[in-house]
Protein backbone atom coordinates (compact mmCIF):
# COMPACT_ATOMS: atom_id res chain seq x y z
CA UNK A 1 0.00 0.00 0.00
CA UNK A 2 3.06 2.32 -0.12
CA UNK A 3 3.36 3.55 3.29
CA UNK A 4 3.20 2.21 7.36
CA UNK A 5 2.77 3.40 10.90
CA UNK A 6 5.40 3.66 13.16
CA UNK A 7 3.07 3.44 15.90
CA UNK A 8 -0.51 2.11 16.04
CA UNK A 9 -2.53 2.57 19.24
CA UNK A 10 -5.53 0.38 18.85
CA UNK A 11 -8.35 1.91 21.80
CA UNK A 12 -10.27 -1.21 22.96
CA UNK A 13 -8.56 -4.51 21.87
CA UNK A 14 -12.05 -6.24 21.25
CA UNK A 15 -13.05 -8.36 18.07
CA UNK A 16 -13.02 -5.76 15.74
CA UNK A 17 -10.00 -3.55 17.02
CA UNK A 18 -8.00 -7.09 17.41
CA UNK A 19 -8.99 -8.18 13.95
CA UNK A 20 -7.68 -4.76 12.98
CA UNK A 21 -4.01 -5.19 14.60
CA UNK A 22 -3.79 -8.51 12.90
CA UNK A 23 -4.93 -7.39 9.42
CA UNK A 24 -2.44 -5.14 9.95
CA UNK A 25 0.55 -6.82 11.36
CA UNK A 26 -0.24 -9.55 8.21
CA UNK A 27 0.26 -6.76 5.59
CA UNK A 28 2.62 -4.99 7.26
CA UNK A 29 0.97 -1.71 7.75
CA UNK A 30 2.12 -1.28 11.44
CA UNK A 31 5.64 -1.72 13.09
CA UNK A 32 4.41 -1.25 16.62
CA UNK A 33 1.13 -1.61 18.16
CA UNK A 34 0.26 -0.68 21.26
CA UNK A 35 -3.11 -1.79 23.23
CA UNK A 36 -5.55 0.19 25.16
CA UNK A 37 -7.80 -0.99 27.44
CA UNK A 38 -9.51 -1.44 30.64
CA UNK A 39 -9.60 -5.49 31.29
CA UNK A 40 -6.33 -6.64 31.57
CA UNK A 41 -7.45 -10.41 31.28
CA UNK A 42 -8.08 -9.25 28.06
CA UNK A 43 -5.24 -7.52 27.14
CA UNK A 44 -2.76 -10.18 28.35
CA UNK A 45 -4.47 -12.44 25.95
CA UNK A 46 -4.24 -10.01 22.65
CA UNK A 47 -0.36 -9.81 24.08
CA UNK A 48 0.16 -13.34 23.56
CA UNK A 49 -2.09 -13.82 20.89
CA UNK A 50 0.65 -11.90 18.91
CA UNK A 51 -2.47 -8.93 18.77
CA UNK A 52 -0.37 -6.10 20.20
CA UNK A 53 3.67 -5.52 20.88
CA UNK A 54 2.44 -3.97 24.36
CA UNK A 55 -0.51 -2.54 26.34
CA UNK A 56 -1.58 0.05 29.28
CA UNK A 57 -4.40 1.43 30.91
CA UNK A 58 -3.91 4.93 29.88
CA UNK A 59 -4.61 6.29 27.02
CA UNK A 60 -2.25 9.28 27.68
CA UNK A 61 0.61 6.80 27.14
CA UNK A 62 -0.59 4.85 24.56
CA UNK A 63 -1.65 7.62 22.01
CA UNK A 64 2.25 9.50 22.32
CA UNK A 65 4.18 9.17 19.17
CA UNK A 66 1.45 6.87 17.10
CA UNK A 67 0.76 7.98 13.72
CA UNK A 68 -2.24 6.17 14.01
CA UNK A 69 -4.79 6.16 17.31
CA UNK A 70 -8.04 3.88 16.52
CA UNK A 71 -10.78 4.38 18.84
CA UNK A 72 -12.69 0.66 19.21
CA UNK A 73 -14.59 1.03 22.30
CA UNK A 74 -18.59 1.18 22.34
CA UNK A 75 -19.37 4.91 20.62
CA UNK A 76 -20.10 6.46 23.83
CA UNK A 77 -16.81 5.86 25.62
CA UNK A 78 -15.14 7.66 22.70
CA UNK A 79 -15.54 11.29 23.40
CA UNK A 80 -14.44 10.79 26.99
CA UNK A 81 -11.31 9.18 26.03
CA UNK A 82 -10.28 11.66 23.00
CA UNK A 83 -10.72 13.94 25.72
CA UNK A 84 -8.12 12.50 27.72
CA UNK A 85 -5.56 11.65 25.03
CA UNK A 86 -5.55 15.00 23.18
CA UNK A 87 -3.09 16.94 24.41
CA UNK A 88 -1.06 13.98 24.09
CA UNK A 89 -1.67 13.54 20.17
CA UNK A 90 1.26 13.70 17.73
CA UNK A 91 1.04 16.58 15.16
CA UNK A 92 -0.33 15.46 12.19
CA UNK A 93 -1.24 12.08 13.99
CA UNK A 94 -5.13 10.74 12.14
CA UNK A 95 -7.21 9.63 14.41
CA UNK A 96 -9.89 7.23 13.35
CA UNK A 97 -12.80 5.02 14.81
CA UNK A 98 -14.78 1.97 13.96
CA UNK A 99 -17.60 3.39 15.78
CA UNK A 100 -21.35 1.82 14.17
CA UNK A 101 -23.05 5.43 14.54
CA UNK A 102 -21.06 8.71 12.91
CA UNK A 103 -22.84 12.08 13.23
CA UNK A 104 -23.44 12.40 16.93
CA UNK A 105 -19.70 11.17 17.19
CA UNK A 106 -18.41 13.95 14.94
CA UNK A 107 -20.23 16.50 16.49
CA UNK A 108 -18.71 15.40 19.70
CA UNK A 109 -15.42 15.13 19.04
CA UNK A 110 -14.46 16.98 16.24
CA UNK A 111 -14.92 20.50 17.76
CA UNK A 112 -12.68 20.11 20.51
CA UNK A 113 -9.70 18.73 18.03
CA UNK A 114 -6.36 20.66 17.58
CA UNK A 115 -6.25 21.36 13.51
CA UNK A 116 -2.94 18.79 14.03
CA UNK A 117 -5.38 16.13 14.53
CA UNK A 118 -6.58 14.24 11.24
CA UNK A 119 -9.52 12.90 12.43
CA UNK A 120 -11.37 10.46 9.96
CA UNK A 121 -14.61 8.81 10.80
CA UNK A 122 -15.07 5.08 9.47
CA UNK A 123 -16.93 2.21 10.16
CA UNK A 124 -16.62 -1.31 8.89
CA UNK A 125 -19.46 -3.55 8.52
CA UNK A 126 -18.63 -6.52 9.80
CA UNK A 127 -20.16 -9.55 11.46
CA UNK A 128 -19.82 -8.84 15.33
CA UNK A 129 -21.76 -11.49 17.43
CA UNK A 130 -18.79 -12.28 19.12
CA UNK A 131 -17.25 -10.13 21.89
CA UNK A 132 -13.41 -9.74 22.49
CA UNK A 133 -10.10 -10.06 21.53
CA UNK A 134 -9.64 -13.65 21.49
CA UNK A 135 -12.17 -13.86 19.05
CA UNK A 136 -9.62 -11.57 16.52
CA UNK A 137 -9.88 -12.45 12.69
CA UNK A 138 -8.07 -10.05 9.98
CA UNK A 139 -10.48 -11.73 7.79
CA UNK A 140 -13.80 -10.68 9.04
CA UNK A 141 -13.36 -7.74 6.89
CA UNK A 142 -12.57 -9.68 3.59
CA UNK A 143 -15.54 -8.70 1.26
CA UNK A 144 -17.56 -6.59 3.46
CA UNK A 145 -18.39 -2.53 3.45
CA UNK A 146 -16.32 0.00 5.38
CA UNK A 147 -18.24 3.31 5.31
CA UNK A 148 -15.58 6.23 5.81
CA UNK A 149 -17.59 9.56 6.80
CA UNK A 150 -14.77 12.49 5.79
CA UNK A 151 -15.89 15.60 8.52
CA UNK A 152 -14.57 18.87 8.76
CA UNK A 153 -10.92 17.95 10.13
CA UNK A 154 -10.49 15.10 7.80
CA UNK A 155 -7.61 15.95 5.27
CA UNK A 156 -7.76 14.40 2.17
CA UNK A 157 -5.27 12.64 3.09
CA UNK A 158 -5.85 11.28 5.74
CA UNK A 159 -9.18 9.75 4.15
CA UNK A 160 -7.15 8.49 1.28
CA UNK A 161 -5.15 6.51 3.84
CA UNK A 162 -7.68 5.41 6.42
CA UNK A 163 -9.51 4.43 2.33
CA UNK A 164 -6.49 2.39 1.45
CA UNK A 165 -6.13 0.88 4.93
CA UNK A 166 -9.25 -0.64 4.85
CA UNK A 167 -8.78 -2.09 1.19
CA UNK A 168 -5.61 -3.61 2.18
CA UNK A 169 -7.43 -5.40 5.20
CA UNK A 170 -9.49 -6.80 2.20
CA UNK A 171 -13.06 -4.33 2.75
CA UNK A 172 -14.59 -2.48 0.02
CA UNK A 173 -15.00 1.14 0.68
CA UNK A 174 -17.78 3.78 0.19
CA UNK A 175 -17.44 7.63 1.10
CA UNK A 176 -20.78 8.81 2.75
CA UNK A 177 -22.14 11.91 4.50
CA UNK A 178 -22.60 11.10 7.63
CA UNK A 179 -25.94 11.91 8.48
CA UNK A 180 -27.10 9.43 5.38
CA UNK A 181 -24.57 6.57 6.90
CA UNK A 182 -26.58 6.98 10.03
CA UNK A 183 -29.82 6.72 8.57
CA UNK A 184 -28.98 3.86 6.17
CA UNK A 185 -27.34 2.03 8.44
CA UNK A 186 -30.54 2.61 11.01
CA UNK A 187 -32.46 0.68 8.59
CA UNK A 188 -30.20 -2.24 7.16
CA UNK A 189 -28.63 -3.11 10.80
CA UNK A 190 -30.33 -1.18 13.61
CA UNK A 191 -33.72 -1.83 13.03
CA UNK A 192 -33.03 -5.81 12.24
CA UNK A 193 -31.48 -5.70 15.93
CA UNK A 194 -33.99 -3.81 17.66
CA UNK A 195 -36.57 -6.22 16.05
CA UNK A 196 -34.51 -9.60 16.87
CA UNK A 197 -33.94 -7.91 20.27
CA UNK A 198 -37.70 -7.83 20.81
CA UNK A 199 -38.65 -11.37 19.68
CA UNK A 200 -36.02 -12.72 21.94
CA UNK A 201 -37.44 -10.37 24.88
CA UNK A 202 -40.70 -12.30 24.35
CA UNK A 203 -40.01 -15.63 23.47
CA UNK A 204 -37.75 -15.29 26.87
CA UNK A 205 -40.90 -13.73 28.98
CA UNK A 206 -42.68 -16.93 27.62
CA UNK A 207 -40.01 -19.26 28.63
CA UNK A 208 -40.81 -18.16 31.72
CA UNK A 209 -44.15 -19.95 31.48
CA UNK A 210 -43.38 -23.07 29.95
CA UNK A 211 -40.32 -24.32 28.58
CA UNK A 212 -40.46 -23.97 24.40
CA UNK A 213 -36.77 -22.70 23.58
CA UNK A 214 -35.84 -26.23 23.62
CA UNK A 215 -38.22 -26.92 20.65
CA UNK A 216 -36.77 -23.56 18.66
CA UNK A 217 -35.48 -24.85 15.23
CA UNK A 218 -34.26 -23.47 11.50
CA UNK A 219 -34.70 -19.53 10.78
CA UNK A 220 -34.77 -18.70 14.80
CA UNK A 221 -31.72 -20.59 15.58
CA UNK A 222 -30.07 -18.69 12.50
CA UNK A 223 -31.20 -15.13 13.74
CA UNK A 224 -30.78 -15.78 17.85
CA UNK A 225 -27.35 -15.19 16.84
CA UNK A 226 -27.78 -11.56 16.41
CA UNK A 227 -28.46 -11.24 19.91
CA UNK A 228 -24.90 -12.36 20.85
CA UNK A 229 -23.61 -8.97 20.10
CA UNK A 230 -22.13 -6.84 22.69
CA UNK A 231 -25.28 -5.19 25.27
CA UNK A 232 -22.95 -1.58 25.86
CA UNK A 233 -22.49 -1.44 22.00
CA UNK A 234 -25.90 -1.82 21.23
CA UNK A 235 -27.24 0.32 23.60
CA UNK A 236 -24.50 3.27 22.64
CA UNK A 237 -25.83 2.56 18.91
CA UNK A 238 -29.46 3.06 19.81
CA UNK A 239 -28.98 6.24 22.00
CA UNK A 240 -26.27 7.56 19.34
CA UNK A 241 -28.94 7.08 16.49
CA UNK A 242 -31.75 7.46 18.42
CA UNK A 243 -34.05 9.38 15.77
CA UNK A 244 -33.34 7.46 12.90
CA UNK A 245 -33.98 4.30 15.27
CA UNK A 246 -37.46 5.55 16.28
CA UNK A 247 -38.41 6.47 12.68
CA UNK A 248 -37.62 3.17 11.51
CA UNK A 249 -39.28 1.39 14.89
CA UNK A 250 -42.53 3.72 13.76
CA UNK A 251 -42.68 2.74 10.47
CA UNK A 252 -42.04 -1.30 10.96
CA UNK A 253 -44.51 -1.00 13.25
CA UNK A 254 -46.95 0.07 10.62
CA UNK A 255 -45.77 -2.75 8.08
CA UNK A 256 -46.43 -5.37 11.04
CA UNK A 257 -49.87 -4.19 11.53
CA UNK A 258 -50.50 -4.05 8.17
CA UNK A 259 -49.39 -7.94 7.84
CA UNK A 260 -51.53 -8.48 10.99
CA UNK A 261 -54.48 -7.15 9.27
CA UNK A 262 -54.39 -9.41 6.56
CA UNK A 263 -54.13 -12.57 8.64
CA UNK A 264 -57.08 -11.17 10.60
CA UNK A 265 -59.29 -10.60 7.31
CA UNK A 266 -57.89 -13.99 6.16
CA UNK A 267 -56.97 -12.54 2.58
CA UNK A 268 -54.87 -15.37 1.44
CA UNK A 269 -54.08 -14.03 -1.85
CA UNK A 270 -52.49 -11.09 -0.53
CA UNK A 271 -50.66 -12.85 2.15
CA UNK A 272 -49.14 -15.30 -0.47
CA UNK A 273 -48.22 -12.15 -2.56
CA UNK A 274 -46.08 -10.23 0.25
CA UNK A 275 -44.10 -13.14 0.48
CA UNK A 276 -43.28 -13.86 -2.37
CA UNK A 277 -42.10 -10.53 -2.79
CA UNK A 278 -40.17 -11.01 0.22
CA UNK A 279 -38.67 -14.15 -1.24
CA UNK A 280 -37.13 -11.92 -4.46
CA UNK A 281 -35.36 -9.36 -1.84
CA UNK A 282 -33.85 -12.60 -0.40
CA UNK A 283 -33.25 -13.92 -3.68
CA UNK A 284 -31.41 -10.12 -4.78
CA UNK A 285 -29.42 -9.73 -1.00
CA UNK A 286 -28.03 -13.21 -1.94
CA UNK A 287 -27.05 -12.43 -5.38
CA UNK A 288 -25.57 -8.79 -4.66
CA UNK A 289 -23.77 -10.53 -1.72
CA UNK B 1 -37.32 -50.99 13.06
CA UNK B 2 -39.10 -53.97 13.29
CA UNK B 3 -41.61 -53.45 10.25
CA UNK B 4 -41.62 -51.48 6.69
CA UNK B 5 -44.42 -51.04 4.40
CA UNK B 6 -45.03 -51.98 1.29
CA UNK B 7 -46.93 -49.44 -0.44
CA UNK B 8 -45.70 -45.74 0.50
CA UNK B 9 -47.80 -42.88 -1.32
CA UNK B 10 -46.16 -39.64 -0.88
CA UNK B 11 -48.41 -36.56 -1.55
CA UNK B 12 -46.90 -33.35 -2.86
CA UNK B 13 -43.06 -34.62 -3.18
CA UNK B 14 -41.20 -31.55 -2.17
CA UNK B 15 -38.61 -30.62 0.38
CA UNK B 16 -40.13 -32.58 3.28
CA UNK B 17 -41.81 -35.13 1.19
CA UNK B 18 -39.04 -36.12 -0.46
CA UNK B 19 -36.67 -36.08 2.38
CA UNK B 20 -38.89 -38.69 4.13
CA UNK B 21 -38.93 -40.75 1.07
CA UNK B 22 -35.14 -40.57 0.76
CA UNK B 23 -34.98 -41.17 4.64
CA UNK B 24 -37.27 -44.29 4.26
CA UNK B 25 -35.41 -45.69 1.24
CA UNK B 26 -32.45 -45.53 3.29
CA UNK B 27 -33.22 -47.51 6.85
CA UNK B 28 -35.47 -50.06 4.29
CA UNK B 29 -38.46 -48.83 5.49
CA UNK B 30 -40.75 -48.76 2.42
CA UNK B 31 -40.59 -51.37 -0.45
CA UNK B 32 -42.61 -48.96 -2.78
CA UNK B 33 -42.90 -45.19 -3.00
CA UNK B 34 -45.07 -43.50 -5.12
CA UNK B 35 -45.70 -39.83 -5.36
CA UNK B 36 -48.78 -37.58 -6.14
CA UNK B 37 -48.30 -33.80 -7.44
CA UNK B 38 -49.46 -31.51 -9.96
CA UNK B 39 -45.75 -30.59 -11.47
CA UNK B 40 -44.85 -32.53 -13.91
CA UNK B 41 -41.37 -31.45 -14.14
CA UNK B 42 -40.80 -31.49 -10.06
CA UNK B 43 -42.29 -35.89 -10.14
CA UNK B 44 -40.23 -36.51 -12.90
CA UNK B 45 -36.90 -34.88 -11.01
CA UNK B 46 -37.91 -36.87 -8.12
CA UNK B 47 -38.19 -39.93 -10.32
CA UNK B 48 -34.65 -39.65 -11.55
CA UNK B 49 -32.90 -38.50 -8.40
CA UNK B 50 -34.17 -41.76 -7.14
CA UNK B 51 -37.04 -40.35 -4.60
CA UNK B 52 -39.78 -42.15 -5.49
CA UNK B 53 -40.48 -45.09 -7.70
CA UNK B 54 -43.42 -43.52 -9.88
CA UNK B 55 -45.63 -40.69 -9.86
CA UNK B 56 -49.23 -40.17 -10.83
CA UNK B 57 -51.19 -36.91 -10.66
CA UNK B 58 -54.10 -38.48 -9.17
CA UNK B 59 -54.21 -38.91 -5.51
CA UNK B 60 -57.25 -41.96 -5.87
CA UNK B 61 -54.26 -44.03 -7.59
CA UNK B 62 -51.88 -43.33 -5.65
CA UNK B 63 -53.30 -44.22 -1.92
CA UNK B 64 -54.66 -47.41 -3.64
CA UNK B 65 -53.31 -50.73 -1.59
CA UNK B 66 -51.54 -47.86 -0.23
CA UNK B 67 -49.97 -48.94 3.83
CA UNK B 68 -48.62 -45.44 4.39
CA UNK B 69 -50.17 -42.26 3.18
CA UNK B 70 -47.89 -39.47 3.84
CA UNK B 71 -49.35 -35.51 3.32
CA UNK B 72 -46.83 -32.94 2.42
CA UNK B 73 -48.60 -30.21 0.45
CA UNK B 74 -49.32 -27.21 2.12
CA UNK B 75 -51.67 -27.62 5.11
CA UNK B 76 -54.70 -25.72 3.58
CA UNK B 77 -54.39 -28.15 0.47
CA UNK B 78 -55.06 -31.31 2.32
CA UNK B 79 -58.48 -31.84 3.42
CA UNK B 80 -60.14 -31.54 -0.15
CA UNK B 81 -56.96 -34.03 -0.79
CA UNK B 82 -58.06 -36.52 1.37
CA UNK B 83 -61.78 -35.95 0.43
CA UNK B 84 -60.65 -37.31 -2.69
CA UNK B 85 -58.66 -40.40 -1.58
CA UNK B 86 -61.17 -41.57 1.16
CA UNK B 87 -62.86 -43.59 -0.89
CA UNK B 88 -59.90 -45.36 -2.08
CA UNK B 89 -58.39 -46.01 1.54
CA UNK B 90 -56.89 -49.52 1.85
CA UNK B 91 -58.33 -50.93 5.48
CA UNK B 92 -56.23 -50.71 8.29
CA UNK B 93 -53.76 -48.12 5.89
CA UNK B 94 -51.99 -45.22 8.25
CA UNK B 95 -52.64 -41.86 7.32
CA UNK B 96 -49.99 -39.16 8.52
CA UNK B 97 -49.48 -35.48 7.46
CA UNK B 98 -46.15 -33.01 8.09
CA UNK B 99 -48.10 -29.65 8.41
CA UNK B 100 -47.24 -26.71 10.04
CA UNK B 101 -50.53 -26.59 11.93
CA UNK B 102 -52.45 -29.01 13.96
CA UNK B 103 -55.64 -28.40 15.12
CA UNK B 104 -57.68 -27.13 12.51
CA UNK B 105 -56.39 -29.47 10.29
CA UNK B 106 -57.42 -32.43 12.40
CA UNK B 107 -60.96 -30.78 12.89
CA UNK B 108 -61.44 -30.73 8.92
CA UNK B 109 -60.22 -34.09 8.28
CA UNK B 110 -60.82 -36.70 11.40
CA UNK B 111 -64.40 -36.53 11.39
CA UNK B 112 -64.78 -37.94 7.69
CA UNK B 113 -62.44 -40.50 7.97
CA UNK B 114 -63.96 -43.60 8.22
CA UNK B 115 -62.79 -46.00 10.82
CA UNK B 116 -60.40 -48.12 8.86
CA UNK B 117 -57.73 -45.24 8.59
CA UNK B 118 -55.86 -44.65 10.97
CA UNK B 119 -55.12 -41.06 10.84
CA UNK B 120 -51.67 -39.99 12.90
CA UNK B 121 -50.78 -35.96 12.23
CA UNK B 122 -47.20 -35.33 12.69
CA UNK B 123 -45.04 -32.33 12.12
CA UNK B 124 -41.27 -32.37 11.82
CA UNK B 125 -39.88 -29.12 12.81
CA UNK B 126 -37.17 -28.91 10.22
CA UNK B 127 -35.37 -26.44 8.24
CA UNK B 128 -37.56 -25.50 5.10
CA UNK B 129 -35.73 -22.50 3.41
CA UNK B 130 -35.35 -24.21 0.12
CA UNK B 131 -38.64 -25.66 -1.89
CA UNK B 132 -38.29 -29.09 -4.48
CA UNK B 133 -37.82 -32.31 -4.48
CA UNK B 134 -34.22 -31.43 -5.85
CA UNK B 135 -33.47 -30.18 -2.25
CA UNK B 136 -34.42 -33.55 -0.73
CA UNK B 137 -32.11 -34.90 1.79
CA UNK B 138 -32.85 -37.62 4.46
CA UNK B 139 -30.37 -35.98 7.13
CA UNK B 140 -32.26 -32.57 7.44
CA UNK B 141 -34.64 -34.12 10.40
CA UNK B 142 -31.34 -35.39 12.21
CA UNK B 143 -31.60 -34.29 15.99
CA UNK B 144 -34.78 -32.12 14.97
CA UNK B 145 -37.95 -32.75 17.38
CA UNK B 146 -41.06 -34.15 15.09
CA UNK B 147 -44.23 -33.87 17.11
CA UNK B 148 -46.94 -36.10 17.07
CA UNK B 149 -50.35 -34.87 17.83
CA UNK B 150 -53.13 -38.06 17.97
CA UNK B 151 -56.70 -37.16 17.57
CA UNK B 152 -59.70 -39.28 18.04
CA UNK B 153 -58.86 -41.30 15.04
CA UNK B 154 -54.94 -42.07 15.77
CA UNK B 155 -54.89 -45.58 17.04
CA UNK B 156 -52.12 -46.70 19.68
CA UNK B 157 -50.20 -48.80 16.76
CA UNK B 158 -50.26 -45.71 14.83
CA UNK B 159 -48.88 -43.87 16.74
CA UNK B 160 -46.07 -46.51 17.45
CA UNK B 161 -45.59 -47.13 14.19
CA UNK B 162 -44.83 -43.44 13.06
CA UNK B 163 -42.79 -42.64 16.24
CA UNK B 164 -40.41 -45.53 15.46
CA UNK B 165 -40.71 -43.82 11.31
CA UNK B 166 -39.52 -40.20 12.59
CA UNK B 167 -36.78 -42.15 15.23
CA UNK B 168 -35.70 -44.08 12.32
CA UNK B 169 -35.24 -40.83 10.33
CA UNK B 170 -33.20 -39.14 12.99
CA UNK B 171 -35.34 -37.31 14.59
CA UNK B 172 -36.42 -36.84 18.03
CA UNK B 173 -39.92 -37.14 18.97
CA UNK B 174 -42.59 -35.77 21.26
CA UNK B 175 -46.22 -36.37 21.52
CA UNK B 176 -48.45 -33.72 22.13
CA UNK B 177 -52.04 -31.84 22.07
CA UNK B 178 -52.99 -30.56 18.76
CA UNK B 179 -53.63 -27.03 20.20
CA UNK B 180 -51.06 -27.25 22.82
CA UNK B 181 -48.73 -27.57 19.77
CA UNK B 182 -50.21 -24.92 17.68
CA UNK B 183 -49.34 -22.26 20.85
CA UNK B 184 -45.90 -23.44 21.09
CA UNK B 185 -45.49 -22.83 16.91
CA UNK B 186 -47.08 -19.55 16.96
CA UNK B 187 -44.17 -18.56 19.28
CA UNK B 188 -41.24 -20.26 18.29
CA UNK B 189 -41.79 -20.83 14.22
CA UNK B 190 -44.42 -18.27 13.19
CA UNK B 191 -43.92 -15.12 15.13
CA UNK B 192 -40.11 -15.30 14.14
CA UNK B 193 -41.47 -15.22 10.31
CA UNK B 194 -44.08 -12.85 10.59
CA UNK B 195 -41.21 -10.54 12.18
CA UNK B 196 -38.94 -11.13 9.49
CA UNK B 197 -41.28 -10.65 6.84
CA UNK B 198 -42.70 -7.84 8.57
CA UNK B 199 -39.01 -6.23 8.11
CA UNK B 200 -38.36 -7.22 4.73
CA UNK B 201 -41.44 -5.65 3.94
CA UNK B 202 -39.92 -2.39 5.27
CA UNK B 203 -36.71 -3.05 3.83
CA UNK B 204 -38.28 -3.78 0.17
CA UNK B 205 -40.19 -0.60 0.69
CA UNK B 206 -37.21 1.30 1.35
CA UNK B 207 -35.46 0.13 -1.27
CA UNK B 208 -37.62 1.71 -3.52
CA UNK B 209 -36.19 4.76 -2.79
CA UNK B 210 -32.88 4.51 -2.21
CA UNK B 211 -30.90 1.13 -3.04
CA UNK B 212 -29.60 -0.28 0.82
CA UNK B 213 -29.82 -3.86 0.81
CA UNK B 214 -26.82 -3.83 -1.18
CA UNK B 215 -24.92 -2.52 2.65
CA UNK B 216 -26.47 -5.34 4.17
CA UNK B 217 -24.17 -7.34 6.16
CA UNK B 218 -23.85 -9.45 8.97
CA UNK B 219 -27.18 -10.35 11.27
CA UNK B 220 -29.54 -9.70 8.33
CA UNK B 221 -27.74 -11.68 5.88
CA UNK B 222 -28.27 -14.65 8.17
CA UNK B 223 -31.81 -14.01 8.76
CA UNK B 224 -33.15 -13.02 5.75
CA UNK B 225 -32.55 -17.01 4.69
CA UNK B 226 -35.95 -17.66 6.54
CA UNK B 227 -37.90 -15.50 4.03
CA UNK B 228 -36.92 -17.44 1.37
CA UNK B 229 -39.44 -20.42 2.37
CA UNK B 230 -42.55 -21.09 0.45
CA UNK B 231 -44.65 -18.38 0.36
CA UNK B 232 -47.82 -20.74 0.01
CA UNK B 233 -46.53 -22.54 2.80
CA UNK B 234 -46.32 -20.08 5.07
CA UNK B 235 -49.92 -18.57 3.50
CA UNK B 236 -51.43 -21.44 4.97
CA UNK B 237 -49.98 -21.59 8.07
CA UNK B 238 -50.19 -18.25 9.33
CA UNK B 239 -54.29 -18.72 8.18
CA UNK B 240 -54.90 -21.99 9.64
CA UNK B 241 -53.09 -21.02 12.80
CA UNK B 242 -54.99 -17.23 12.87
CA UNK B 243 -55.93 -17.02 16.73
CA UNK B 244 -52.47 -18.07 17.84
CA UNK B 245 -50.57 -15.75 15.18
CA UNK B 246 -52.32 -12.97 15.85
CA UNK B 247 -52.15 -13.24 19.77
CA UNK B 248 -48.00 -13.56 19.20
CA UNK B 249 -48.06 -10.73 17.08
CA UNK B 250 -49.89 -8.59 20.21
CA UNK B 251 -47.55 -9.61 22.52
CA UNK B 252 -44.70 -8.88 20.36
CA UNK B 253 -45.70 -5.87 19.27
CA UNK B 254 -45.89 -4.82 23.36
CA UNK B 255 -42.36 -5.58 23.95
CA UNK B 256 -40.96 -3.50 20.64
CA UNK B 257 -42.99 -0.59 22.03
CA UNK B 258 -41.48 -1.50 24.95
CA UNK B 259 -38.22 -1.51 23.58
CA UNK B 260 -38.48 2.01 21.55
CA UNK B 261 -39.86 3.98 24.94
CA UNK B 262 -36.23 2.82 26.50
CA UNK B 263 -34.65 4.28 23.36
CA UNK B 264 -37.09 7.56 23.53
CA UNK B 265 -36.17 8.17 27.27
CA UNK B 266 -32.78 7.08 26.58
CA UNK B 267 -32.59 4.41 29.50
CA UNK B 268 -29.28 3.01 28.92
CA UNK B 269 -29.17 1.34 32.05
CA UNK B 270 -32.51 -1.00 31.06
CA UNK B 271 -31.34 -1.16 27.31
CA UNK B 272 -28.34 -2.65 28.17
CA UNK B 273 -29.32 -5.34 30.72
CA UNK B 274 -32.26 -6.09 27.79
CA UNK B 275 -29.40 -6.87 25.82
CA UNK B 276 -27.47 -8.74 28.18
CA UNK B 277 -30.54 -10.80 28.79
CA UNK B 278 -31.12 -11.43 25.05
CA UNK B 279 -27.35 -12.57 25.26
CA UNK B 280 -28.27 -15.26 27.82
CA UNK B 281 -31.13 -17.22 26.10
CA UNK B 282 -28.84 -17.10 23.01
CA UNK B 283 -26.58 -18.74 24.77
CA UNK B 284 -29.18 -21.04 26.70
CA UNK B 285 -30.76 -22.14 22.88
CA UNK B 286 -27.50 -23.14 21.62
CA UNK B 287 -26.18 -24.83 24.52
CA UNK B 288 -29.49 -26.69 24.65
CA UNK B 289 -29.37 -27.28 20.57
Amino acid sequence: MGFSFEKVCVVGVGLIGGSMALGMRRERLAKKIIGVGRGEDNLKQALSLGIIDSYTFKIEEGVENADLVILATPVRAMPELVEKAKPYFRNGTILTDVGSTKLRLIQKISPTLSPEVDFVPAHPIAGREKTGARYSDPDIFKGRWTIITPCERSTKEGVEKIKSLWKSLGAKVEIMDAKIHDELLAWISHLPHIVVYALVGTLLDMERKAPLLRFSAGGFRDFIRIAGSSPEMWRDIFLENKEYVIATIRRYQKELEELAELIQKEDAKSLEEYFAKAREVKEKVQKDG
